[in-house]
């Protein structure tokens, strides 16, 4: 851990943050059903939980943590409006808080974005800057509207109030299957990892929690291993929402609360994509059903477990399916 | 009214069956849930509350119907089995629910029906007879069946079990809202339209119900203008549930319990089907897209008003969606 590493670990978010931010999303985001599919569960010999945050406002749990930080915000500081950046899902569901508050938004988004995600952002009445597809290109865009707007950077995974407003999915999850043997959920930047982690582990130590990271944007797997975080080098995945490399405050709260995380391949993604498409009747992004491929693939033993299932997100072009 | 219609309608089906049908599923069919979208509100100037049959078991409400009729037979029915013709849904409905029974089923299904509806059919277990796409190749198939097995004939919608069971969804829909103002159904053979109309009308009869159905399968409607059953000839609509005629019990409580029909063409399902797969993430069939479609053509006044519309299905073939 390096000394930027420690400063900001300082500030890590624990469980009565994420229900102070159950309480403070209430009445915004929706509380999405669980569904379950036998069909699935005589596949994988297993009984199978699925929070659908699929359905959540703006496609996609991240309007809770977006949603919670803009609602935590000071008069003043909302007065000067919310900034971030974001492949997409972040954005839009940044944009729609602000909204909801009544204060500007401003989203820089990489040109190469799924062409659903910006219409969403510029839908919910963001504005929106365009930058290069790399992280340098991003922050500096970034940067340069903060400096001219004083605005509140909201960053996308790397951010207490986001991590604990992401936490609330796995309060709601817990509250209707408070006896689950096993949770699994993708992981990206890792605000959903670590706000699941968190709130699962301080509810119920004895419930696992396993992590499903796509082979080609392996950086958690590969800095859990390690012991320290490890970025990636030019991530490739069809799971686009989980492109990006663990943050900061995200990987401290994996190190000390995730079980395990496992990595799965493209073809299983897609497969277990188009599975629940099929079978479950739901439209999922392909991150999120990065989780399901890991049971594809056989990568972890669920047979008679009650495992709970985080879907993510369902903001895909109906135009460019994968099949 | 001829004097088989005359005949028929002395066994219709009550609100009290519909109790006893919802009694007789509980546990085998699933109690699915209610989604709403504040995109979809926002867009219509209303309250929309969707009851999501999709997420069924087998994909349709046609589970419940199917359901009910089997676990309704006595031991000796029961050992001789079900047979049905059905174009998809209500085949693979009772597949599984003769297969939850542990008893044979055998359905009649036209060559043309989507791959997907006939790969679930054989996938539930049942014995399939592939037939002409007419209706008289499907009744003299399905009467040589139950001349050799004397198999228990489950009509997919003239049938008072069948209608009793399709009421339960409406059940649901008013224990959850109680308060709504109207109700939309798609309408096609009129299983789902007939019991959704009795189970709502005796409710609460100030609850309007509205069925909607493809101008170009438009006979309940015709039907409806003119207190007569007109059945269609060569109806052609994407909606391929919504293709069949209305049953002479289903119209007789259409004609009782149903405020209004109204027609929606094709580019209007097309755009619902595709509104639903986009902003509220669910996998619907086009027959589910119908009631919505009408609110896109401005069919029906919704300004204001608390509205319920049940997704009837999310049976697709993914490799051919219509856009």
């Amino acid at each position: 851990m390096d000394s930027r590493d420690r400063c900001l670990t300082a500030d890590l978010p624990t469980v009565r943050d994420v229900r102070d931010a159950a309480a403070r999303i209430r009445g915004h985001a929706i509380r999405t059903p669980v569904l379950t599919s036998s069909t699935l569960d005589a596949m994988f010999g297993t009984r199978l939980f699925f929070k659908c945050e699929n359905f959540q406002k703006a496609g996609a749990f991240k309007f809770r943590g977006a949603c919670n930080t803009v609602f935590a915000l000071s008069q003043g500081e909302a007065h000067r409006g919310v900034a971030t950046h974001s492949s997409g899902n972040h954005g839009a569901a940044l944009a729609l808080a602000a909204r909801l508050r009544g204060i500007p938004c401003r989203v820089v988004i990489p040109g190469n974005a799924p062409r659903v995600k910006k219409a969403a952002v510029a839908g919910y009445g963001a504005e929106i800057d365009f930058c290069a597809p790399t992280l340098a290109a991003r922050e500096a865009s970034l940067e340069a509207i903060v400096a001219r707007t004083k605005a509140e950077v909201v960053h996308p995974y790397d951010d207490s109030r986001v991590i604990a407003g992401q936490g609330t999915v796995a309060l709601e999850l817990l509250d209707a299957l408070p006896d689950l043997d096993l949770v699994l959920v993708p992981i990206g930047g890792g605000g959903l990892a670590a706000g699941t982690a968190l709130t699962v582990k301080s509810r119920s130590p004895r419930i696992r929690v396993i992590a499903v990271e796509p082979q080609g944007a392996d950086d958690a797997y590969r800095s859990f291993r390690a012991g320290e975080r490890l970025p990636s080098v030019a991530p490739q995945t069809i799971a686009d929402g989980l492109l990006t490399s663990v943050g900061v405050r995200n990987f401290a709260l994996v190190q000390r609360f995730v079980d395990d995380i496992v990595t799965v391949g493209e073809t299983a993604i897609v497969r277990a994509m188009r599975l629940m498409w099929e079978r479950m009747k739901v439209v999922v992004e392909p991150s999120a059903a990065v989780p399901l491929a890991a049971l594809v693939e056989e990568r972890i033993d669920v047979r008679g477990k009650r495992v709970g299932i985080v879907l993510s997100g369902g903001n895909v072009d109906l135009d460019r399916l994968p099949w």
